[in-house]
């Protein structure tokens, strides 16, 4: 029996020595390494928290105390001590998450994983304890110092600092880095406090620092004057930090000195009022191969062997992220007017490729998604063609500045969108499904999206040669795969991929779900419906010849890899009737609600995006003569296959869950 | 001949001495007032930087260097030293701009006039000056204090501060107000500045100061050592605004002294890298009805006496936002969960009322929309319903936050978007077209739209009663003029306006286009088609006897004051498709297109939303017999108006148009 298989909740951490806190931080390092080598997940930071949430638990009442975790992957030592030891399902669907969930604990609250939110949660959440006589709750935020450099805290902190009676405690877990080295004028300033963790001058500050927190600082500071020199050594004031916000500052303390951690955070909780805490945790902290790896620090990981670290499910070939930075490289040597943005994302989209051959032309912003994308209108403006690298789901962060900032301004800026569509294991706030639908609302823009390697390369040469507007290029995660290859390109760039005799249905696939595409066209075929099926490459603006090809079909399925709702399915709709074509269109893509983790696979069968599902649709409206078809079906003659047996049954479900 | 009609471009200050300028400002001043009080603008802000803008363009050479301005509604001074003196038709169609247009000048860069954004502008436009070898060309942002509080300018300081090697240069015009007296922390050190105007100790510091600047400064001290007191006595150094960022400080500097800041100017652009110049004005400066009118001074005003500063053209009843705030202020007092949050727009959007009423629920969180949305989560999670007030084109900058931390956690919070639709003379930044097709995207979201005044007092009753979900309420700029009675109140909370014996056409008016969706309803009635007219009430999710009732019809034309792209319309058409209801929906709401500034008649004409534009459609469709009514037109016999001559051309057009 170990100490951690007596940790059922939190309060269960009071009766443990501090002798036996530091062997149960010992055996949740063990724990993570052996769990998350096996199902894959955030190990590094974790592996840095693990002090700190045990003081934290220790010294604050989850959930009497709110505790707010800032993007919430450094979650899995919390989410041991409240009570959820098993990790084999962790990220898989139905198993545990990979981020707080309210779902699975009350000691949760956010689970939005959006980083640099935390302070904003935690500014609203204390001042309604307030206001609602729950004055004796705590709200603790626990913040990376990568996610600092998000506007929204700057945000929250002159907000914070505007009321200084509530009980809120701001934990700055300072690794040095976010998902990678935090640049910027911030992260120089934490270094700097870092570097001088000699705390020279110390006891010439100290009465001063703690008289600034009225009665309650000098108790502190005579408490500790009497003795508790160890105490004082820990940790110290920094003004300048936040100087300019009426917000008291306790640190920098040694994130993995247990004791330590424990003290300032009593301190800060019996305060009275918003306080900052700064702690310094090492990434990877206790595992080898993570402290070895200056790069990343196995911020994730797939499955790895626990021994050595070494990736055990490698992808059997490039990723769309691979393609992308080796064609980026290309253009760029021809292109000088090409530069790279980035928000703490170099490395997973794949722009450190251009960042090592043309280091000066990359810019790493930080957390910064705004400021990104409206400097690269700055950019554009004085002269270059800036290509923005980000994930799908965070380009919503930015959303009034591709439109205020880019598109008004007619700024050629090319946005480069990986993880866009289902994603998987990281749940509803990763997957990149609204991207489509919110861009394709900004007048002017143009956005691609490449079925292929073949096709990415191309269309990035394409995006990066409009000056006059924004272009976007949007792929998934993950293994590129094979080509799809075109039986012939149409003169304004629409592959056709499948044709047949009779012209019965389009279906126009939007990027990779071309190969969904020819799966459902295949299908048909065999049940005796003909198919075209198209990829528009640009699916913003509609491409005029995918218009007119539906004017020859008898029903039109737009297929995409994000939410139905305002997707591009409606934007084809829109175009067929203006040009007076009425055949039918379906609009096929995400259904209208979030979208619990699991694998891609196993999401898009739930939501009915596969081939087979698409297919009976498809049969069932012949049948019911919704669509009238050259040759009409006739059901049990064709009825062969569960297909058609499962179409009546299949179609009335199909509406809903798309 | 006045000295301002000598000025056709700014190197026409050049040859003006000291007292020549005193008197053009004072010009400047009298035209101002003269030609804003004519058309109405943005009076207050522009008599604030008159000396600043003169300052500005002698210092800096535009278009050589580059202006940018945050926000843009403090540009007119700037407009007359570029040679655009016609204010006669100021923010009216085809007269000049409110905000920097760059159609209009060279001299205009950033015209997005949404706040905050400068600094990211900036550092974009500095880096490509660098990096393309136009290095003699610097780059100088004007931003209010009231800016500072958004997000993204520390997004961009935390950049800036990275490199400082740039020509860049950042006005702070501290007026100490946004819109309304600054909050937050950050106002508070502003405000501290301006109290110690008396700079004492500045002796002491000034070698210190400048020596910080390495030989340039060092320079500057020697020189202003030598007998320039007067010079010294007019900025000094506060290194504690942005001490954690690598960023030289100079000030404050008294922006109406315009010797003082010429040189404060060039000392920051012979610097050679970035510099903060922290400038304080007086809004409304010179113009004694705005000093007396302390919350506003005259930011943005109607047609106005000059002399007294009384408004012309006031409305002639309560306006939406009236209705709004009277109706919050009667909830709020039998419900004490309810709060209210904006982003430094609190009488603009009617809030004011509920402050005056209940002060401690009342949170302005200054230009901060990313902040207003995630606390309000906060705020319903520590159990009180957050109403928060923004105008619809702002909650763009909140989309994430909408979505991430509200919709995901099931947050019962009420947007109230204020200035929604087409707003006129403010141009495409104001024009609040997007909140429709941007939220309708957020799952599980509940949008209301109500046509009048009883229905907005209604649905926001509804709204805050909703606590496990996001819900909109979304009106328009202006008066609310008289209630649309119904005929009758559906099950599901649809009002039916009109109906008709001859169930041709059914129209769905989004909020006030239901009196629009009338007008067309009884053209086409004259042309013997029968339309019936509904208000959903609730537009998002789509009611459930709106698709009942488009079974019953031939074609559907939803009506909205959004983009029809994403929009409403369809919405309602994915609803009907999945319900097996194949009735034709045609889509109609404001194009793919930027809107340029003129009266909102002007505008909604221009796009073809008008019941005549919108009658021709339906009848040349009906003609064309796409469209089979119950009894089928004939073109000649009905054709006793242009509405049928013009059929066959408004067709053509309309399509486009929309």
């Amino acid at each position: 029996m170990t100490l951690l298989d007596g940790i059922d909740g939190p309060r269960d951490l009071d009766a443990l020595n501090p002798r036996q806190l530091e062997e149960l931080a010992r055996e949740i390092r063990r724990f993570l390494v052996a769990e998350v080598s096996r199902t894959g997940g955030h190990l590094g930071p974790n592996l840095g928290v693990v002090e700190l949430s045990i003081a934290m638990h220790r010294v604050f009442h989850s959930p009497q105390d709110a505790i707010v975790f800032d993007t919430g992957h450094q979650s899995y030592v919390h989410k041991l001590l409240t009570g959820r030891r098993d990790f084999s399902t962790l990220r898989q669907k139905g198993g545990l998450a990979g981020y707080p969930q309210r779902a699975e604990s009350e000691h949760d609250i956010v689970e939005s994983s959006h980083a640099s939110s935390s302070l904003s949660w935690a500014d609203g959440i204390s001042r309604a304890f307030t206001m609602t006589g729950q004055d004796d709750r705590t709200v603790v935020a626990v913040v990376g110092d990568g996610a600092l450099t998000g506007g929204m805290t700057w945000e929250a902190l002159n907000n914070i600092s505007d009321d200084n009676t509530r009980r809120l405690v701001l934990i700055v877990n300072d690794n040095g880095r976010s998902y990678a080295p935090t640049i910027g004028g911030m992260a120089r300033f934490l270094n700097d406090v870092r570097v001088r963790k000699t705390y020279q001058s110390l006891h010439r500050s100290s009465e001063q620092v703690f008289s600034r927190f009225g009665p309650p600082g000098r108790a502190i500071y005579r408490g500790v004057r009497g003795g508790a020199h160890g105490f004082l050594s820990r940790f110290t004031n920094n003004e300048a930090l936040y100087s300019n916000l009426d917000i008291k500052y306790l640190g920098p303390v040694d994130g993995h000195d247990l004791q330590a951690l424990e003290e300032v955070l009593q301190h800060a909780r019996d305060y009275g009022g918003p306080v900052i805490v700064h702690a310094i945790t090492e990434k990877g902290r206790g595992y080898e191969p993570a402290r070895r790896d200056v790069a990343d620090q196995f911020h994730a990981v797939g499955k790895i062997d626990p021994e050595t670290g070494e990736p055990l499910d490698a992808g059997t070939g490039p990723s769309w992220t691979d393609v992308f930075g080796d064609s980026l490289v290309r253009l760029a040597g021809s292109n000088e007017r090409l530069v790279g943005i980035t928000a703490a994302m170099l490395r997973p989209t794949g722009l450190h490729r251009m960042a090592e051959r043309f280091p000066a032309r990359v810019f790493d912003v930080g957390i910064a998604e705004q400021h990104a994308v409206t400097s690269a209108a700055g950019l554009a403006f004085g002269g270059l063609h800036p290509v923005v690298a980000l994930y799908a789901t965070f380009v919503n962060r930015a959303f009034d500045q591709v439109l205020m900032d880019v598109a008004l301004h007619g700024a050629g800026v090319t946005f480069v969108l990986d993880r866009a569509g289902v994603t998987g294991p990281d749940g509803p706030s990763h997957h990149g499904v609204w991207d489509l639908a919110l861009l394709q609302a900004v007048p002017g823009i143009r956005i691609a999206a490449p079925r292929d390697g073949t096709r990415l390369t191309e269309e990035l040469g394409e995006a990066v040669a409009v000056d006059d507007a924004p272009t976007v290029l949007r792929f998934p995660k993950g293994d590129v795969g094979e080509d799809i290859p075109a039986l012939e390109r149409l003169h304004d760039g629409v592959d056709v991929l499948a044709r047949s005799d009779r012209r019965d249905v389009l279906i126009v696939g939007v990027g990779p779900f071309a190969r969904l595409a020819l799966d459902v066209a295949a299908l048909l075929e065999a049940h005796g419906i003909g198919a075209t099926v198209v990829d528009p490459r640009w699916v913003i603006p509609v491409p005029a010849s995918v218009v007119e090809l539906a004017a020859g079909h008898r029903l039109v399925i737009t297929l995409e890899d994000g939410i139905r709702v305002g997707g591009i399915g409606t934007r084809v709709r829109q175009d067929l009737r203006a040009a007076g074509i009425d055949t039918a269109v379906d609009e096929l893509g995400l259904p209208d609600r979030f979208l619990a983790h699991a694998s891609r696979g196993e999401i898009l069968e739930d939501v009915g995006l596969t081939a087979k599902s698409i297919a009976r649709g498809v049969v069932s409206q012949v049948l019911g003569t919704r669509i009238p078809v050259a040759r009409p079906l006739d059901g049990e003659a064709t009825g062969h296959d569960d297909l058609l047996a499962d179409a009546d049954r299949a179609r009335s479900s199909d509406d809903d869950s798309r």
